[in-house]
């Protein structure tokens, strides 16, 4: 073992001590084969992956940005589904002589942390290119708590927190498509891309307001709100011209040559939450998202009908966002 | 999504519409942001990357026993803690044009149901070389049942289960650095290395008799043993000639001009487990290990001293298994 492999090691080694000092709910984090935590009634857990050239670039990226956006994503399936946050376990595949696996940890725990994850256990290997695969495991005591992509009703609102296209406006200027002046406009699009903030907390407030339906937008609206469709059975009328837009993504369209809002509807990577709520609770999910200091903005309606989306005021049929993996 | 990727995104929908029907404790593993099981008290999990060129080599292995490996090296890390078998979520990297996924998934399904485990749910994603991430989950309902790697106290005895040394003389074959005439030694020999069997049950059982420290051999004993010890800050004193060795190991040992015994020290991949045990345990330990159809071998004892392996009857100090991961 290399002086540098050692030294990613005893880092690792460090943050799986650091969780394990913080979090009462972990027994064993580190030495074992695995780690032993104390168990909610239910457990949620997802696992997301993301590579080099794939999901992000490395020369786009610092390690911690890539760190932070692989626990993310994999924190936003736990949003998605209402439940609470415990603990992620990371797979590193670093290439030879990549030298930023320390600071990638660092991005990890910080964001881990942020939204009250343990990373808890983890295990490093070489690989051709850069890839981090995160499970993530969250809790709930009562199954019934939890929001699934398949309650949609017809005459469910359609809601969706923060704000759109900021993600994809983030990456147009990291890929050199757009040039944008203002210092200010420029950092806090590219932040949406580089460190997405999972909607933990936004998640669980409103699955307790009453929300049938929730998926967290990875891949789009267009595309991720299908899939919420499908799922329920259900047509979903979007509105184009209602979606709330990351600030400065009208230049940024502008300079694509698309408009804003298709931009915001099919741009992957923001990490919002979309999700239905009966029209009696819309009042009390509004004010779930802003406890969490997120606007809901309401974008559309559940309909019978072929189960699917439908952009109501679109000139173009069939908006897709893009789908990530595969 | 071309053709042959949705076929891939239906097949492992299938896997996990099996494994939900199958399994009464998941409750969601299809469809969602995440996978919803009932929980036990406490959860005991491991995250397990075998990457191309690294853990295996695709020229070597069929991809249904790529996909065996990787679940088996996952899940006998819950084998290790005596954990009972609970949930698997895959991640697959799969490069351009890759066609095993099928299979692999369906090599990775029959092992996981063979020791217990229900793979709940997964993620695929493109790669520049194929890899697969296994996150395992088991369950006890006390974590006084679990055994770790730092209980073991001198005067314990270090146990074997079932013999070492074919998955190395399995790789040998492959690699073509041996011959060997006898078709079924060879096949025997291959299968060591290329379809593994977790000791899930094993590990329970060992766990019930009074077992004190328990590692599972991934890296070889020579490396694993000295993480248990360290770990229990204990020396483990091992007898080379003790070691239970695998049929046919004698000849690949001969063609490969070392001692049969030190390539079982050393080989790596085998999975069997170590195990520390105080004297007054042994026998029931031993039955415990022969209830599961494998046998117990005594290969050597805890003593106070420097934390680390020292075998006893060997010419060579410092003997190392290989560290698959960096």
């Amino acid at each position: 073992m290399a002086g540098g492999e050692l030294a990613l090691i005893e880092a690792f080694e460090r943050l799986l001590e650091r969780g394990q000092a913080s979090d009462p709910r972990v027994l064993r984090a580190l030495g074992d084969d695995a780690s032993v935590v104390r168990a909610g009634a239910y457990a949620v857990t997802s696992i997301d992956t993301v590579t080099e050239g794939v999901h992000f670039r490395s020369a786009q990226l610092t390690p911690a940005e890539i760190g932070h956006r692989a626990v993310a994503g994999a924190a936003s399936d736990l949003a998605a589904m209402g439940a609470a946050p415990g603990e992620a376990h990371l797979a590193l595949g670093l290439p030879t002589g990549y030298r930023g696996a320390p600071e990638l940890m660092e991005g990890a725990e910080n964001v881990a942390r942020s939204c009250g994850l343990t990373i808890a256990g983890g295990d490093i290997t070489r690989a051709a290119e850069l890839f981090v695969s995160v499970a993530v495991t969250g809790w709930a005591e009562d199954p019934a708590t939890l929001i699934g992509r398949d309650g949609a009703r017809p005459g469910d609102l359609v809601g969706v927190t923060g704000e759109l296209g900021g993600a994809a406006g983030g990456l147009a200027l990291l890929d050199g498509r757009v040039e944008i002046d203002d210092a200010v406009a420029r950092a806090a699009l590219r932040a949406r891309y580089a460190v997405p903030e999972p909607r933990l907390s936004a998640g669980r407030a409103l699955a307790a307001a009453g929300a049938r339906a929730m998926i967290d937008l990875s891949d789009g609206l267009a595309t991720d709100a299908g899939h919420l469709a499908r799922r329920s059975g259900v047509e979903l009328e979007l509105w184009l011209s209602a979606l709330p837009l990351s600030p400065g993504l009208d230049e940024v369209a502008e300079q694509l040559g698309i408009a804003a809002a298709e931009l915001a509807a099919t741009g992957g990577d923001d990490y919002e939450l979309c999700v239905c709520v009966p029209p009696s609770a819309s009042a009390i999910a509004a004010a779930a998202a802003r406890s969490c200091k997120l606007n809901l903005t309401w974008i559309g309606k559940v309909h019978r009908g072929a189960a699917g989306v439908r952009f109501a005021d679109s000139a173009k049929p069939g908006l897709r966002g893009y789908e990530h993996s595969l």
